[in-house]
This record gives C-alpha cells, sequence and structure tokens, in this order.
C-alpha cells in the first residue's frame, strides 16, 4: 500500500486544511496516489498530522468538492480516476495593458463628436447623488425588462411635445443604443423581412443587418431625401429612415415623399417604417420637422432615438416607440431578456427630464451649437467657389464639397499632414462614386475658436485661398 | 387665382412666423392652396400682413425645409405635391401607464435575489461624486468599445487573484449582461458551431441560442455535473457550463470531469468550452473552486462572468474573457459597435474596485449569506425525511426535494396560497421529469428571520411537521 507523506508547515501562512488539501491534490495529479486509493480515516489522519479532526474534514471536504476524492458512507475516502491534464495553477503576473498612445491630431472633424464643456455637470450629481441612496434598495434588483416607467413616462411626454410623437410610455422600450435595439426589431420583425437602407447611410446600421444575417438593399439618396420610388419597386418590406436629418447627406425628407413612404407602408402587410430620429433635437433654422411616427396613422412607424448626441454619447441610452401590432411580439420574444440599461442611470435621467433639466440643456445646446455652425459656415464661406456645402440646417457635421479636381483620398492625406482628421462622404456610400469629393465636417466636438483655425489650415494644406 | 387667407394673432404665444407656417401648411394639406400654385413673394406676404420679411423668410424656410413648398430661384415660392395621406398633429394627451399592483407575496424564494441592505451606498456615492465631474469631460464621449482599460485592468487583477483566471486586461470585454455578450460570442463563433447546454440549465442561456437560430443540445447533469461522456458522443463543438457552482442544481463539476472537458475542447479543432462563473465568489465551504480557464492550457475556454450577483443585478456590468483566438476574430467581427456600458458606470466601478472595495464587500457579503443559508438548512433539518436538500455549498439557493407523494403543481399551488412563491426544479429542465419535486430555495434576497418564517409556513401549509 502506498504511504501517504506530508510534512505540514506551521510558520507559512497558508492555512493548515489547504496544505494537507494542497499536498493530497498535487500527489493525485501527479499519480503518486494512484486512483481507488483508499485514504486514511479523518481522525486517523488527524493523530498522525497532530492537527484536530475539523482540519481534515475541511481538507477532505474541498477535495471532495473538487472530485479529486470521494466518500463512501461507511466505508472511508478514495482517490478518484481523473485524466492526464493536471491543474496548473498560473504562477504568471497579470499582464497590464499599455494605453496606446494618442495620435498628432489636432482637430477631428468627427461627426460624431459632441460638446462636453457645456454639461451640467452639477445638476447630473445632483440627481445621482439623490438616487445612489439608501432609499434606493430596491433599485439595485432588476427592473422592468422594457426600462423603468419612471423614465418611460419622461420620454413620452418630451416626444409628445417637442417631437409631436404619438405614443403611451408602454410603447417605449429603453435599451442601450441603436446597435442593441435594432437587432432585437429585426428579429420581431421575422425572417420574411427585407430592409431597405439609405445610400449613402449610417455604417452601423449595416453592420447590423449583416451581424444579423439580413440583406438590405441601397437606396439612392438625393436632395429630397431617399428615393420612395426606388424604395417601391424594390423587394424591402422594411425601410429604415432618417427623414428629420438624413445622415450623412443632412437633407430632410421632402412632404412629398414623407406621404408616400407612409402610404407605401400603410398599404402593404406588414410593411414597416424605422423612424432614426438620431439629432432631430439640433435644428436650427424654424420649427423642428414633424416626426414621420406623428404623420403616421396606420400603425406603421418604429421610432428610434437616442439620449446620445443631446446628452452623452457614453450614457448608452436609447429608445424606440413600438406600434401596438409589433409590442405584442416583442413581451413574447423577449420574455426572459432583463433590461440592458443601468438602473440607477435610468432613474438619475427621469429626475433630470421631470424637473426640467432637459429641456433646458436642449435649449442651451441649441444655441451654443448654432453658433458655431455659423462660424464654421462664416468662415467657409470666403473660400467659395473652392468648396461648397450643404446640410446645414441641423444636427452637428455639415457636407463640405471640393471643386479644385483633386480626388478625395489626396485631400485627406493633404490634411493629415496638418494634423486634421477627415470623414469621406464616400465611406458612407455602398459603392464609392466618382466625382467631386464631399467630406463630412462635425462640429460638435470643437470650440468656436477651433473650427476657424482648423479650416483656415484645411484651406492651406489645400491651397485654397479666400476669393 | 387663388386667395391666400391669413389671419394672425399677435396675443396669442404663437410666434408670428409659426403661425404663418401653421396657416400655409393646414391650406395646403387641405387642399386649399392647390398644387403649383405660386406664393406671393416674401416682401408683398410681409407688407400684406404687416409683419417684417425675416418672419416671412422663417416661415417659408420651414414649408421648404418640410417639402411643403419650393423656392425656384429668380421665380419664386411654389405649393408642391404631396400624397392624399394629411399630416395629423396628434390631439391626444400622453396616457399614463398605471404602475401594476403588487401581487400578495410576501416570501420570494426567487434565486436572482441579493441582499440588498448592505450594499455600499456610502462608497459607492462617494465615487460617482468623483466621477461625475467636470475633470471627467472626456468621460462623456464613447469610450473603448471593449471596455475602458481601467476597468478591465481591476478585472482581471480580481479575476488572477480569486479566481485562478489567467489574461490580459486586452482579453477582457466588458458588456451589459451574459444576455447581451452571449449574441456575440455566439457570431464569432459561426454558423458551423453546435452547442451543448446542461440538462437542467439556465433558462435564458437556452433563449439566447434559439433567438440566434442556433441549436442546442441538452446534456444530463448529475452529482458530479454535466455529463462529459454523452456531451462527447454527441455533435455538439462548444459546450455551456457552470462548473463552479452548476445552475440549478448547485453541483460542482468533479476534477475527472474537468480535466475530461478540457481535454474535448483542447483536442479537436474549433472546439471551446464557454465557462459561466456567475457566482463563484460566495463559497462558504473551503477554498473557491479554480476556473476551468485557468486550468486550460489550450486556448479553449470562454470565461464569462458578472456583477449582478456580487454587486448589483440593475448595476448591467458583466464580462468574458476571449481565448486569443477569439479575440482576433472579435476585433474583426465588431470594429463599428460601441461598448453598450455607461462609462461613468465603468469608472465608478474600476475606482471601487482599485481601493479595495469589492474584495471587502464581497468578504461582508459572503459572511451575510453563509449565516443566511446556515438559518436556512437549520430550519429545513427538524422537517426531514419529509424533505431533505443539496446544493449547500455555494451561490444563493439551495434545492430542497419534497418526499411527501404529491406533486410540484400541487405543492406550488399550496405555497402560493400563503404568499410564498416557488421555483420548481422542473421549469429549468428542457423536458420535466416525474418522480419527487424538487425546488430552488433562494435565500439572497431575504432576511435571516424571513427564512425562519418562510420556511415554517411553507411547512404547514404542505402539512409537513417537524420530527
Amino acid at each position: 500500500m502506498e504511504m501517504l507523506v506530508l510534512k505540514l508547515e506551521k510558520d507559512i501562512d497558508m492555512p493548515l486544511y489547504e496544505q494537507i488539501y494542497e499536498k493530497i491534490r498535487v500527489d493525485i495529479t501527479d499519480g503518486k496516489l494512484p486512483v481507488g486509493m483508499k485514504l486514511p480515516s479523518k481522525r486517523k489522519l488527524g493523530e498522525f498530522l497532530d492537527v484536530s479532526q475539523t482540519t481534515i474534514e475541511l481538507a477532505y471536504g474541498q477535495l471532495i468538492a473538487e472530485g479529486f476524492i470521494s466518500s463512501i458512507p461507511r466505508k472511508g475516502f478514495y482517490v478518484q480516476a481523473i485524466e492526464e491534464l493536471a491543474y496548473v495553477r498560473p504562477i504568471k503576473n497579470t499582464k497590464m495593458a499599455t494605453i496606446e498612445e494618442q495620435d498628432s491630431i489636432d482637430f477631428d472633424f468627427s461627426p460624431g463628436h459632441i460638446d462636453t464643456d457645456s454639461f451640467p455637470f452639477t445638476q447630473w450629481r445632483k440627481y445621482a447623488k439623490e438616487v445612489i441612496d439608501e432609499s434606493s434598495k430596491n433599485l439595485l434588483l432588476l427592473g422592468d425588462p422594457h426600462g423603468d416607467i419612471e423614465l418611460r413616462q419622461e420620454i413620452a411626454r418630451y416626444l409628445y411635445h417637442s417631437r409631436g410623437v404619438d405614443c403611451t410610455p408602454e410603447q417605449i422600450i429603453v435599451g442601450s443604443g441603436t446597435e442593441q435595439l435594432m437587432p432585437l426589431v429585426i428579429r420581431i420583425l421575422g425572417t420574411g423581412a427585407t430592409y431597405a437602407i439609405e445610400d449613402p447611410g449610417y455604417p452601423l446600421t449595416h453592420h447590423v443587418f449583416f451581424h444579423n444575417n439580413r440583406e438590405a438593399i441601397p437606396i439612392h439618396v438625393d436632395d429630397e431625401g431617399i428615393d420612395v420610388q426606388s424604395l417601391q419597386q424594390s423587394d424591402a418590406t422594411i425601410a429604415y429612415v432618417t427623414p428629420s436629418h438624413q445622415f450623412p447627406t443632412g437633407t430632410v425628407l421632402s412632404a412629398a415623399r414623407r406621404t408616400a413612404l407612409l402610404n407605401w407602408a400603410s398599404s402593404q402587410e406588414e410593411h414597416f417604417i424605422i423612424e432614426d430620429d438620431y439629432d432631430s433635437e439640433f435644428r436650427y433654422a424654424g420649427r423642428p420637422i414633424p416626426s414621420l411616427q406623428g404623420m403616421d396613422k396606420g400603425d406603421s412607424v418604429i421610432y428610434l432615438s437616442t439620449f446620445s448626441k443631446s446628452l452623452m454619447p457614453s450614457l448608452r441610452i436609447a429608445y424606440m416607440v413600438l406600434p401596438n401590432v409589433l409590442l405584442e411580439r416583442y413581451k413574447d420574444a423577449f420574455i426572459h431578456y432583463a433590461s440592458t440599461v443601468p438602473r440607477l442611470d435610468q432613474h438619475i435621467l427621469a429626475r433630470f427630464m421631470a424637473d426640467g433639466h432637459f429641456s433646458r440643456h436642449l435649449n442651451k445646446m441649441r444655441k451654443i451649437y448654432k453658433r458655431k455652425l455659423q462660424t464654421l459656415t462664416e468662415t467657409l464661406i470666403p473660400y467659395a467657389p473652392h468648396v461648397s456645402f450643404s446640410g446645414d440646417e441641423a444636427g452637428m457635421h455639415i457636407i463640405v464639397t471640393v471643386h479644385t479636381g483633386e480626388s478625395e483620398q489626396m485631400l485627406t492625406t493633404a490634411a493629415e499632414k496638418v494634423g486634421i482628421r477627415l470623414y469621406g462622404l464616400n465611406s458612407y456610400r455602398t459603392t464609392p462614386i466618382l466625382g467631386e469629393p464631399s467630406f463630412l465636417i462635425g462640429f460638435g466636438g470643437l470650440s468656436v475658436h477651433s473650427i476657424t483655425d482648423a479650416i483656415n489650415n484645411l484651406m492651406r494644406a489645400w491651397g485654397i485661398r479666400k476669393t
């Protein structure tokens, strides 16, 4: 019979039971204690090692829990069969990442950047402090899978007053972003649905369709928005559109096309419009463009929006308004799903909205962005006719077209050399088109002063002079 | 020529330009102003209505933006063709939801509930206050799509010390929960993958596979965990397992099966193990069970865990550790995706962990849950042999089996009548089995006092007396 050799060290940090566990475990994985061998009883081993029976019990208990030995009632403890792969405890230290160095970009014209200087930190902190409180214990638990009702009520109220969206709080689903909500919509629309997307359009949406194994038919966008006639002639049953401010061209869908689009959806079975109203809050000329959802009489519009532009991209709170027919399907399909949005954040936002801070923040930001936009266009005007711009009625970017005969690639490289990052319109198209190059010029994240500098530097880099 | 009749009201709240816009718009949609009709020039209309030209410009601008009229340079403004569907502004008030009334449940044995009384609100508030600060402006913008490095470093450090998980912060992907991370894993594993799931198992995972159009093969779980031999004989290439504390049976995967499982995955191409370590923090007897990921030598384990049990379910922060081979695929596939987790929350958690509060919280909670568990088992013991229990070494629930000959349905109904909600083990199986009924008895969300009361009430309702 094999010997169980154990030497305990009383002066090291490891508890005795763990030393015993460890030595037996290693002996089993090394094959020193063969399969089927009977271990000494707890009493015997305790006496032999001069430790309490409780210590042995803990060690054997751990070995049993991990399956190295088994206990057969009224018989004893036996070594179990394990396969060859020994358990190796990692000995390396955790490798730490080095944070990547920033590249030498002075001005980034990204259309996704927002103004961070004017965020109402004080109010947000106040509501965060209020919400993270002993009295909010129940907010630690999971809430409504569609989003907490307090937030959905505020969103419904806001949508009704600001966007003419007609819905109950129950129709609203709160989620972590367009890319999280879209797959859920795609699932409830079923495998029979065929999607139409705007071309040029929002690349993330294209990827979402691709990742969910759905074909998406690109439909041309002109200066009235998506070409509804082409849509009608296509096999699409669902149209994904940005009617208030087409991304990226900045076009507003014309009234004629709006009604044509709504008629297309409402007159056919299982036809729907997904209205992505991503930055509708920021319109600088006249009244906001009313939502398609508000015009709809046929329960045909899925309305989608986000707080990314209006508050902060990193908040990760978006929402959609489902027509009643789809709401039922949604409830059936996602009965086991929890909301992906942290509840404390939902309640901070709900209180922030309820007290009117959201409307005030929007009014303030609208003025700030309008001033930035004016600076941008006023800086560009003297460079005409070499450059022209469009899409300057809303949002946080405009389209600048260059008429110097140079290619998009040449212009982008020239800009990068002077530390300016540009976003070519062609990268938002399914197939690039030849012709005069256009760029998305995002101004949200740049200060008024930087905008002037960046544009003047850019024109110098491109060899364009004021006329 | 048709007349344009406008009557402005100077004493109402609506701006003049909006009144003009509104009247013209309604006249167009009502057909009073026919398609092609030329509108008066801005100057003429301004003089006629005795308002400034700027006011008319704003009104016409809005009508142009919405496509009701068009402007032809050097000619004038013309009514555009729109289809019949008139734009109707919603007139109903926003309907408010009534918050659903609570049903009359006094004690809920849900396995998903946690102890909310001991949450460290003070510390969490302190870090929230620190993070929501002017100096954190850049945290408003989108961060690393895989999660901010500060948090991933803390998670890597924690996993290494507490779970023996051997990874770099770069291998960690932070997400909003298992149900958000799993579809991403499913996509990078491709359509060739076939999944094995534990039976009984976690219902949400089954739904995730179903929603992503992946077949999942149920594999029987016995008192050593998942039956690896059945797995080997199946066509599965991916095994989804809960080895440290099988959900819902509470079994620990035996050492022999651990090595067999790792050998199964590492010896075959494109075979992987998804190790869901959902509540491994709470083990009450001996050392924690080491993770499969730490034992693995073959880059075969996808490690998945969450802060839902250890901090709060509503925080919605989970994470996974990808083997390097899958990390590359992940980066390629999800290049356009942003993280779904709010950045402020990521940084609150990272600071909370860095200062040691997370470890302290876990130690405290382990003691609290252990005491609750002891109360639960001590209350149950006198009712033997009519009831027995298992799975009492870890986690926040145990399995109670009833030996009175009554059915699961009868027992559940009897419990509900006295205000006790129960979760039958059969509902976690792919096909219910006959035989003595078992229940998941979650104790995390109940106070020590409630546990005693609830169990005694339950036994009374079931007609079981102490022996």
